[in-house]
């Protein structure tokens, strides 16, 4: 049994389109004649430039964490409030020198101040607003949503704005956020509005679509979740660090464009607004590699991973 | 901005039952003279002593790693070969002094004999067997499967068999595993039939649900996944460590039935075939918890982890 075994198995994995049962067994098999569909693999090959877009320097933050660093991208339009408050956070360094204080495993890692509570020793957080409005949804109406035909069972209708995972319900005219792998959201107390924007968690284990729409999502991790997920567990209930010493360090936390243009991670996202999106959520439903005997002829929203890649130039 | 504040939400985040968003607009309101239906806290003190059961301890394995002990329970129901196979190697001794060789984010962690492929320096297989049949999938008629109603999306149906996450296909009369978070499968190479249980995986991110019924599922970690999923990502294609040294040993896999009573896990697992389960689905479908201002009517398979305890006795 080579290593290579599961290997293999991922790299094709970064995927599997919107047939239900009932569907599949009624569709026709494809003529012999007809070229092969392409592979998640060979979509991307197959990819135009255009296909591809720049990191928003402006709405975009590197964490950088003892771990390494950490791309986030926001969600103005998903949670204006929260994020403009994030980014004023930022400005003044707000979160400089705060720490990672919370892992649970397979649901979230946390990080703030971890005196917040202490009025003394709280970090002030000069001009940002200490209270905001909860952001749990927004309307749907001229929302720029590709759909996702698969089913979700959370939502009737889910898709991708942005490149965002995000849900919505018709009937309601209401849309917001997915709690999918990687995104990143304003921790609260009982209140609704009581989150600003100085507490913030990413999603690290199976996406728990159970916190949708009770707390407002501001954006998701582009690159290195890892520095995130990969970190000791907490002993604590809920997995706080027992002691102040375990508690992982935050560098530093700078908008990209506070960056000169050279210290900019360099950094394409795939646009869900494409064809080629489109296609590789085929790809993704039915694999083609010769790996897979079963092709499951689905595929859900918070498996369909949005790919970036390095980009051509800097970051401007 | 306590640190509570997320802390108190996952408190209550352990879930989220099977109503369509049609379902739920037409829902009657319940009565105001009713009382409160339970919350997740409220369903498991509740429990009766008959609604756990005690590990089987001819089919649990312990792994000890470099950071701890990791308890895996085999399912010989659905991959008999399989489990007959990892039990034998591992009363041989096989996996002890091998290691964690890859760990991919939001994917898996894999583990097995870094020389497999090098004819003098790979590790005897002594009596067990070197070619395993594919256990993709079982029959579903006779299987004792509790149904989650909720739409899954990937399978017409799903539910839990000895509190596994079991997917299900009607019309073609089989049943199978699902790749929910912390489930345990062996690895395999292209052809259907090249796993002996010598190279296993858990899955440590979101489910990712396009392996079902391609591979051989084997079991589930009952406790110290985080042993796994709190492991460096490994920095080659696949998650693979570049280093050696860089893997992470196993100490010993032991069979409980093969420790002393006194150095078994003492733990006990909820049933999965009982009323106390279904009413913790229903609690986590519609969360009464304080914290929660939307009930999302709807639970995921792979959300709905099957709870243990500390077992009263130790385990026999």
């Amino acid at each position: 049994m080579p290593p290579i075994t599961l290997a293999l198995l991922a790299a094709l994995c970064l995927a599997a389109a919107p047939l239900s049962y009932a569907a599949k067994a009624r569709a026709p098999a494809r003529p012999a004649s007809a070229p092969a569909p392409p592979t998640t693999a060979e979509v991307l090959q197959a990819s135009s430039a255009g296909d591809w877009r720049a990191l928003d320097a402006s709405h975009t933050l590197l964490m950088e964490l003892a771990s390494g660093p950490v791309l986030i991208e926001l969600a103005p339009r998903f949670a204006p409030r929260h994020v403009a408050n994030i980014l004023t956070l930022t400005r003044e360094r707000y979160f400089d020198g705060l720490a990672v204080l919370r892992v649970q495993d397979n649901y979230v890692a946390q990080w703030g101040d971890p005196d917040a509570e202490a009025a003394e020793k709280a970090r002030p957080l000069g001009k940002a607003e200490r209270k905001l409005p909860a952001e749990f949804d927004v309307p749907l109406r001229g929302l720029p949503l590709t759909p996702l035909a698969d089913a979700d069972g959370w939502a009737p209708v889910t898709g991708w704005v942005d490149g965002f995972p995000v849900a919505a319900d018709p009937r309601r005219q209401r849309a917001w956020l997915a709690h999918c792998y990687g995104m990143v959201g304003a921790g609260r107390d009982n209140p609704a509005d009581s989150s600003n924007g100085t507490e913030l968690y990413a999603v690290i284990g199976h996406s728990p679509r159970g916190l949708d729409r009770n707390i407002t999502v501001v954006g998701r991790v582009l690159s290195g979740i890892d520095k995130l997920s990969a970190l000791p567990r907490g002993g604590n209930n809920m997995g706080f660090y027992d002691q102040p010493e375990q508690r992982h360090a935050i560098r530093s936390v700078r908008v990209l464009d506070e960056l000169p243009p050279e210290q900019r991670p360099a950094l394409e996202v795939l646009r869900t607004d494409t064809a080629t999106w489109r296609a590789l959520l085929e790809a993704r439903r039915n694999r083609r590699e010769p790996w897979f005997v079963h092709r499951s002829g689905h595929i859900g929203l918070c498996n369909a991973t949005v790919p970036t890649r390095p980009a051509s130039k800097p970051t401007s």
